[in-house]
């Protein structure tokens, strides 16, 4: 039978992507320099192995096969998902792989110290090249899938989004996030907020971490924590390795990266065991991960009533001291202040970073706008958005983040798409199971909160579309209404 | 050209066993328990993989071909290595590969209760199945081999060694070993040994390890040291894994066992980095590897002038007390005493355990004695070299190893030939760079004795046969002559 073949295939798969998880927790958190190139072109071995096993010319037979057998709805689900996987890395020509792969890691290694000189002109030159190799990428799914040559992209991570949509969604955000922003920080200009005073020894911190992620559920026996330089979710659903980097000036940031790493690998955790070896069984979409990481991160922890449960537990570890109240904890963690970094946003502030960009990518790859003048569209939105002009400032506008160095467009939006999902999941389940100002006072109470997230995002992985999970779960599409509520109870509440 | 195709396939095998490598070093350091099944399956997933590789029906082809292709003397050496590699993949038929690899699971796996509750009938049980499955091995590989059955075991391990010539080795020791023990033990009744007194606290252990192994020249670049049940040497020569175990009362064991496992990661590391991905650029064999690591523990470690320089960084480490002389040091590395288990031997006693193993599963093997008599032979042997009766304790006899329990038979004399090699390459080595009390004293000398290794040891790898190797380094077929001399100067000098 064809269908079991693929089953068998993609299991193979999914032993092959285990061993490649492992490899690369361990050269960003355990690998000396020296070992580096060895295991670059063992996993670059790897990567051919599994693209070969993916795209051999009998998967074609086996999927025509298998479409004329006999199978239960769910296998139908589950070869529909195997399909998917299968479609993307067969469409493109090697030869495109390949050069899109070469002119990738030239541009981003490069970037790195371009970046840092702020030479716009320099990275140019390599970026037309990306930029040109992803627009014939784009072009190539588009034929293949019917999108539109942006949304071929988008969907390799958000299956089902599309640029209509994201339009209207990001087009409401649009409408009231600016006059937020503004409100916010106005109201904001008048509290008094007390830094807290370290050192703060990294191993208290870390065991100040391991605390806060058993309170989260994490399951240890599944799992570790550890340190890298760019703190990441990674190894396999059975042993999820998460990481987080210490300051022992400041324990806040990582402390709440931890808390946020812990969010997707609940998410890993709570997949189905018994379907981990096929797509169907596999995390939903980029979006829908995130959305798990901001429900952790923006919904639970920055809530007054997790404050509240994290206060003790940090005066514990470092002694008592004011700025380590309950208010105070929650006022350093909701702090709204417009700046040129991503990365460093608060949550409020992010989703421009996000519009802007999506606004530029998508341009990009439909032609409507060249590389060169990016800059522009940049300064102008930020200025739009913000208040900062990026004018000769690349280095912390358009240079700042490594996605587009390699030609990932289409990833962006996945961050703004989680934090609309995180809230229209956590308004959804407080309707369900009341207000977090209770659930989240409780041990019983947040066993609620993470039966409620395994019953409806983990276990159902990918058995459900990104739009019928998101309806299942909270009986209605995606919008922006729950994200803008969310924003101002908290903020102007 | 087929020979450049076999350098092709060796080298994807070479990045596979990496992946492998670093993921099985990860299960025994780093994996919680719960992520134990999906590691297994992975690493079963990689092994299938591997063989497949290894014995695709192309490999015969290539390997007819290349040997009509005109090669260079090195391509032939290094087409030998790997037609051995190949051979011995591909002799035996795939249903005993797997009956064994059944029934040495089932074996071993019983066996860790079994021991602990003497269960020598029970054990029986299942070994006999894996005794009769190693036979059948053995002749098959004796068939294509023209070697006699146990030697073509042997040979996997040892290549060139057979049995011949280790009852002439192991004649030797037994004509002189018991008699020495005897009176290294009488004139050690009187030594006045003082214990060090702890606690030893594992960090300080672990700092103390990593400055004596920067001592000895392990490049932190290119491997890591951690800890686990069982100390190993893993990873990959790019990237050296060392692992020990803590005891917090006694710090002794463990410092020699880094300074042991230290010996085989600079073999690895001193590999030539230009041929690590052939079989030719490879570690010579079992015997080999284990002649680094006891010429690190036994001929370096143990020696008094490395006492003296061990001394000050204990005391340093844990504070000065008198057992922390460098004297008392040398005492207590270098006590005799007969006991029942060979893994807790000292170096002088030690090989009777080998010999009597080798004895026995020699016989085993090619019919001479049957699974059921072994006690007997066991308790024979124990009490004429160590004056030890095992009757009716077997958990302390012959059920004390894994390595019969999976049918590794022919392993056990790498042990002993790993220390006579070790000892004819320090006898050689001191005749042409003079003696170790003047060279273990300073940075010049030490970096001198590695100079030796690495030029007649380690970067010669596998590009000549082992009893070449050890003619090329030492002037001399390996003999038992300067094991002897060793300890006679050691211990009765």
């Amino acid at each position: 039978m064809s269908y079991a073949k693929l089953e068998q295939r993609f299991t193979q798969l999914h032993h092959f992507a285990h061993l490649g998880a492992i490899c690369g927790w361990d050269r960003a958190t355990m690998m000396p320099d020296g070992g580096n190139p060895a295991r670059s072109a063992a996993l670059a071995e790897l990567s051919v192995l599994m693209h070969q096993r993916l795209t051999g010319p009998e998967m074609a037979d086996w999927f025509a096969a298998a479409a004329e057998e006999s199978l239960s709805a769910s296998q139908q689900i589950s070869l529909g998902e195997m399909r998917r996987q299968w479609q993307q890395a067969t469409v493109l020509p090697e030869a495109l792989v390949q050069a899109k792969s070469l002119a990738g890691s030239r541009c981003e290694h490069a970037w790195r110290e371009q970046r840092k000189q702020n030479d716009w002109q320099g990275f140019l030159g390599n970026f037309r090249e990306v930029v040109a190799l992803s627009r014939e990428e784009a072009q190539i799914r588009a034929a293949a899938t019917g999108l539109r040559p942006y949304d071929s992209l988008l969907d390799l991570y958000e299956p089902g989004m599309n640029s209509a949509r994201l339009d209207t969604l990001f087009g409401d955000l649009k409408s009231w996030l600016p006059n937020l922003i503004q409100q916010v920080t106005e109201r904001q200009q008048h509290e008094t907020l007390i830094q807290p005073q370290g050192p703060f020894p990294t191993a208290k911190q870390a065991e100040l971490g391991k605390q806060v992620m058993q309170l989260l559920g994490f399951d240890f026996n599944r799992g570790r924590q550890d340190v890298s330089v760019h703190p990441f979710c990674g190894g396999v659903p059975s042993d999820v390795r998460i990481t987080t980097r210490y300051d022992e000036a400041d324990f806040t940031q990582s402390l709440m990266g931890i808390i946020h790493e812990t969010g997707h690998a609940r998410y890993e955790q709570g997949l189905p065991l018994d379907r981990l070896a096929l797509p169907v069984g596999q995390a939903r979409s980029m979006g829908i991960h995130e959305s798990q990481s901001l429900f952790f991160e923006m919904q639970m922890a920055r809530h007054p009533a997790f404050m509240a449960r994290l206060s003790p537990l940090v005066s514990q570890t470092f002694g008592a001291q004011a700025a380590l109240s309950s208010d105070n904890l929650a006022r350093l963690y909701t702090r709204v202040e417009p700046g040129f970094i991503r990365v460093d946003a608060d949550e409020v502030t992010y989703p421009t970073h996000v519009m802007l960009r999506y606004e530029v990518e998508q341009k990009l790859i439909e032609g409507a706008l060249e590389a060169k003048d990016i800059p522009e569209l940049w300064n102008l939105r930020m200025t739009d958005y913000l208040g900062l002009s990026t004018l000769g400032n690349d280095r912390n506008g358009c240079m700042q983040d490594i996605h587009w160095t390699d030609g990932s467009f289409g990833y962006f939006p996945s961050y703004t798409l989680g934090a609309m999902y995180a809230a229209q999941f956590a308004a959804a389940l407080q309707r369900e199971l009341g207000d977090f100002t209770t659930l989240l006072g409780s041990a019983e109470g947040l066993a609620q909160v993470f039966g409620w997230l395994q019953r409806h995002i983990w276990h159902p992985a990918s058995s459900l579309g990104t739009d019928a999970l998101v309806q299942a779960a909270t009986g209605e599409a995606l919008n922006a209404v729950h994200f803008r509520r969310h924003l101002e109870q908290r903020y102007l509440g």
